[in-house]
């Protein structure tokens, strides 16, 4: 098992590029085919809800998820990598939060219902799992009177959905592509059927979501890229 | 973190009796509001499609994934265990395969383009790694000529594999489950948007199955539930 020992650098490199592409992707996608931005509660205020929801919910959460399987994390002091994590974390939630904030303004803005059909409710999901992560994260360690058992019962809980909650983020962003080009891609000459530029591009988009989402949930899961403690209940400084 | 460790049998049967109610909400699901299911290439062809996938690439498929983590699986010969779950995979490999028949003849038939949509692109490329993982799973032991160093490294990759095609297909039925609700849900009274009844019962089976695919991936990340050799690289009988 030592020859796919690969070092943790290289593929964070590699993952930090992916990254850096998605965001790249969907950005070029809503700016170039859709329009671009706008605060108007028009589409040009939908084009926000991919762009931050891809860079919040995959991106930037996929990297909070990561900090502690960084080399530099494993000695010394665990608190400011604890506040890098918890910095990433609620950047990702804000830009979730605005991400959100962006598609009820432009359905209300028409009067389109929210929240029917399955991506709403899939990502709806993601998103009340991802605010009770992180209500609850900050608790047991600062308080002083949370006991030791609580400590020690709450960090599997938090490690498991944290997993769970990116799945369900790269499963929401799939639905909601796929049925944004349904929506988008309806006239004679673009159907999405055909298969124009527009559909190749966010296809693809899809598919480098859904491989950051694996490699990060890969990484997350390698025995050698653990912190040597990882298995201990978390202490506090 | 002895608190959580729940036994794995309740588990089990909960998770069974998930499984039953996805097979069944799916089947209810095309046979009660899409029309039922023939063999003539006609939309009645197509339901066939997602009550295939649904039963072989996640309930089917999650169960053979599952198996060595049965307690009776962890004494004795490996052997039974392995043919039982390499006929649980072929059999959710079978089942998927005709799945994908039943949505190729529907679309040749009325002459619809086959994988356009990013949920196709996303399922064929789920099918294509599970046919990878299909045909690499026997060849490292029964060969004789496969080196030691060989089946070391193949197992990690069998089991990183398998998890990651599970995820694919969770997000290639919530996908494919919202696209087909879009499809179905036109005219005036029935809409999507709507919310009617045909979609809450649908995306509740959405989220069921998403339910199954996040409960088989906890189960099978939980260091409790491992063979207590699960590390050492595999042996052939």
């Amino acid at each position: 098992t030592e020859m796919l020992d690969l070092p943790f650098l290289p593929f964070c490199i590699f993952l930090g590029g992916l990254g850096f592409t998605c965001v790249a992707f969907v950005s070029a996608w809503c700016q170039h085919w859709r329009g671009g931005f706008a605060l108007d509660g028009s589409v040009l205020t939908f084009n926000w809800h991919p762009v931050l929801m891809v860079t919040g919910m995959v991106v930037l959460y996929g990297a909070a998820a990561l900090v502690y399987r960084l080399p530099p994390a494993w000695r010394g002091p665990k608190l400011p990598w604890k506040a890098l994590h918890g910095t990433l974390a609620l950047a990702a939630f804000g830009l979730a939060v605005l991400g959100l904030a962006a598609v009820f303004r432009f359905h209300n803005n028409y009067g389109t219902p929210n929240m029917y059909s399955l991506h709403s409710w899939l990502g709806l999901a993601t998103m009340l799992l991802f605010s009770c992560q992180v209500g609850a994260a900050p608790a047991p360690c600062p308080l002083p009177w949370a006991p030791a058992w609580l400590r020690a019962l709450y960090k599997p809980v938090h490690v498991f959905f944290g997993s769970t909650i990116l799945m369900l983020s790269v499963a929401s962003c799939v639905s909601g592509i796929n049925e944004k080009l349904f929506f988008s891609l309806k006239n004679g000459t673009t159907e999405y059927k055909r298969l124009p530029a527009e559909a190749v591009f966010a296809n693809t988009l899809g598919l480098l979501i859904v491989l950051f989402g694996v490699l990060v949930l890969g990484a997350l899961a390698r025995p050698s890229w653990k912190r040597p403690d990882a298995d201990s209940p978390d202490s506090c400084q």
